[in-house]
C-alpha cells in the first residue's frame, strides 16, 4: 500500500479569532496539543514510511507557504511539495489539485485528503481506518470516513451508509447537509447514518474520472492552473488566472452526492473533532495565566495577558495581546459577526 | 473665608484592577471623565482664589510623589505641599497630618479634607455646600456632608441628624457602619440619615483638641512624624519610624463616632459617587475599541486591546495590555480576591 497524504490547510479559522488571524489561522496554532492542529494533521501519517505513507504534499494559501515549510521543518518532516493557492476556491478544487499533481506521478495511487483542523486522539485507529478504507479506494470507490455519532450534533455533515463493500466498508448512500434538531436525533437512533469526517481516501484516477463527469469546470481549472503553476520560494504556486477560473464548491456538493463512487467507513471510533469554533477546544481554567474566583465551566485561553473571571459561567474568554474575545459558549457563531464588524470598521491589523 | 484644600490620595484602589495598580491606582486614573479623578478633585475647589480656597495640600503614598506633580502640573494646579506617607495607616492619621500641617501656619485655618477617588457631578453645588458647613466649622465643629441617598447602599456608611445648628447644617447624632439592607431601607425612608461622604470640613484646632481627647496616639504619632518629616524630591516625607508608630483607623470610628463636635450639612444633591469599584464606573459600550454582538448591559473598558463582547449581559468585562477581568457586574467585590490570588502566586508585576 503507498498512500500519498495530502493536507488541506487552505482556511481561514475565523470563528477562532482573536488566536485565529489572516497570518496565522488556527490550524498553525497550538490550541488542542502542544503541537499545532496542522502538526498534529502531519504527524498522524506521516514520518511512517514503512506503514507506505509518503512524505506529504500540503495545500494552503499563498500567505502561509513559509509557515507550513517551518512547522514542516519544526517536527522533521520533509514535504512533497507545498502547493499554493492565490485565491481560496473551496475543497473540491483542492481535491482536484490534489489528483492533478499525484496522477502525474502514478495515477493509480491513493490519496489519502485531510483537512489541518481536525483534532484526532487515535492517530493509530486513524491508521487502520486508512488500512481498512483502502482496498475500497484501490477498487475505484472515493472513500469517506463516517465518524460514529456521539450526539446530535447540528453543525455536521452525516453520510447515510448502502450495502456493504468490504468488511467495514459501505457504499454512501446519501450525503446529508447540517440536519435540524429533529433530523440529527433520528440519524444518530436509526444505525445507518455518520458524521462526514471531510476527509477522503481514493485514487487519483477515480477523482478525476468522477470530476471529469460532474465538474468538468472544477477538474479543468484545477489542472490547468497546475499546469501552469511556478516554483516561488520553495513552493508550487498556482497559476492565479487559472485557479481563479475555478469555480468555488465544496467536494462534497460538486462529486460525492453524485457520483455512484462513493463509499465510507464505518464506524470510524478514534477521538475525531472538528476544532472549528471556541465550543470544540477544551477549557484550561487551571493554566499559569488564568485566575477563577467563583468561576466554573468556561473555556479561557490566552496566549499572554492574565485573565482573571470572577462570578462567571459558561462563557468563553480569550485574550491575546491586542484583543480580547468575551462569548456565551452556547453563542460561539457570533465570533464571525464579530469579525464582520472588525472588517466594517476597516481594523484590518485585527484580522 | 479661607479654606485649606486638603486632598487624600493615599487609596490603592484594589476593587478597580486590572486598571488601577498600585504604581498608579484608580484616582490616578482618567475613569470616570477625561481628566483622572484626583485632577477633578482638585479642580472642584483649587484654581478659585477668589472664593477663599487656597492651593491644595496632597497626602499620598511614598511612590505617588512624582505622579501628582506631574497630574497637578497637567492642570497647571500649584500645590500648596505634598506629604508623602511612608506607609499606608488609614484615615485618621491623615487628618491629624492634615491639622498639624495647618495648624504650623493658622490653627484657626478651616481645612477640607476630601478624598481624592470620588466623582462629584455638580462642582458649584460642591462649593455652595462647603460654604453653608463653613460657618458650622468655624464654630468648631467637624462638618460632615451628608448625601442625600439614591438607593439603600448597604456599601456607604450612613450619618443621622441631630438638632440644627445652623441652616442646612445639623449636630451628627450616630454614625452608622455599613447597614444591612432592611437598615438601609428604613434609613433611606425616615429622612434623618443620609449617606457618609467621607468629606470633611474643620479647623486644625478643632481636630487636634478631638484627636487629644479621642485618639491621642494617633494625634501624638502624625505631630511626630510631621515634624521629623524631610524635604525628599520636592515633596515632604513624613518620618517612617514615627509614622509606623502609629494607630491605623479611620476617623469615623477615631474621632466622628465618639466626639460631640461632629456636625452634617444635609441634604447635600451633588451628583456624589464614590467610585469604589467597577460597579460605579458607567459602561462605555460604544467606545472605539469595544464591540458588542448581541451584548446589553455591561461595563466594557479598555486601554488597549479591542474588546469583543457577544451575547453576554451584566458583566464587567476590562482590559489591559496584560491583564484581562471578566467578572458579574453584581460581583463587583470579587476582584479583591483576584488581587488576593495574584498576591499568592507572587505576580507582583501585575498588581
Amino acid at each position: 500500500m503507498k498512500i500519498q497524504p495530502v493536507i488541506m490547510s487552505g482556511g481561514s479559522g475565523t470563528r477562532l479569532w482573536p488566536m485565529s488571524r489572516k497570518a496565522l489561522p488556527k490550524q498553525f496554532l497550538k490550541l488542542v496539543t502542544d503541537r499545532t492542529m496542522f502538526q498534529d494533521t502531519a504527524l498522524r501519517v506521516c514520518g511512517k514510511q514503512d506503514e507506505g505513507y509518503r512524505d506529504p504534499v500540503v495545500i494552503c494559501g499563498a500567505g502561509h507557504g513559509a509557515i507550513v515549510a517551518e512547522q514542516l521543518a519544526e517536527i522533521a518532516i520533509q514535504p512533497a511539495e507545498i502547493i499554493l493557492e492565490p485565491c481560496p476556491r473551496n475543497t473540491a478544487a483542492v481535491a482536484a489539485i490534489a489528483a492533478a499533481w499525484v496522477a502525474r506521478g502514478d495515477e493509480d495511487a491513493l490519496i489519502l485528503l485531510m483537512p489541518a483542523d481536525h483534532h484526532i486522539a487515535d492517530d493509530g485507529g486513524f491508521r487502520s481506518a486508512v488500512t481498512l478504507g483502502a482496498k475500497a479506494a484501490e477498487a475505484g470507490n472515493i472513500v469517506t470516513f463516517g465518524i460514529a455519532a456521539q450526539t446530535p450534533h447540528t453543525g455536521y455533515g452525516y453520510i447515510e451508509t448502502g450495502e456493504q463493500l468490504f468488511p467495514s466498508v459501505y457504499k454512501a448512500a446519501a450525503f446529508k447537509e447540517k440536519p435540524d434538531r429533529e433530523t440529527a436525533e433520528r440519524y444518530i437512533k436509526d444505525g445507518r447514518h455518520y458524521w462526514n469526517a471531510g476527509i477522503f481516501l481514493y485514487k487519483a484516477s477515480a477523482m478525476l474520472d468522477e470530476m471529469a463527469r460532474y465538474a468538468p469546470e472544477i477538474k479543468a481549472a484545477a489542472v490547468n492552473a497546475l499546469e501552469k503553476s511556478a516554483l516561488s520560494g520553495g513552493a508550487l504556486r498556482l497559476d492565479e488566472a487559472a485557479f481563479s477560473a475555478c469555480p468555488s464548491d465544496s467536494i462534497d456538493y460538486a462529486v460525492m452526492e453524485k457520483t455512484d463512487k462513493a463509499a465510507i467507513i464505518a464506524p470510524v471510533n478514534v477521538g475525531w473533532t472538528d476544532i472549528g469554533s471556541w465550543s470544540e477546544v477544551a477549557s484550561e481554567d487551571n493554566s499559569d495565566n488564568v485566575i477563577c474566583v467563583n468561576a466554573a465551566n468556561n473555556i479561557i485561553r490566552s496566549d499572554g495577558p492574565l485573565i482573571a473571571a470572577a462570578g462567571v459561567e459558561d462563557l468563553i474568554i480569550v485574550a491575546t495581546g491586542d484583543a480580547v474575545l468575551v462569548a456565551r459558549r452556547d453563542n460561539a457563531q457570533d465570533v464571525r459577526a464579530i469579525v464582520e464588524e472588525l472588517k466594517k470598521r476597516g481594523l484590518q491589523h485585527l484580522l
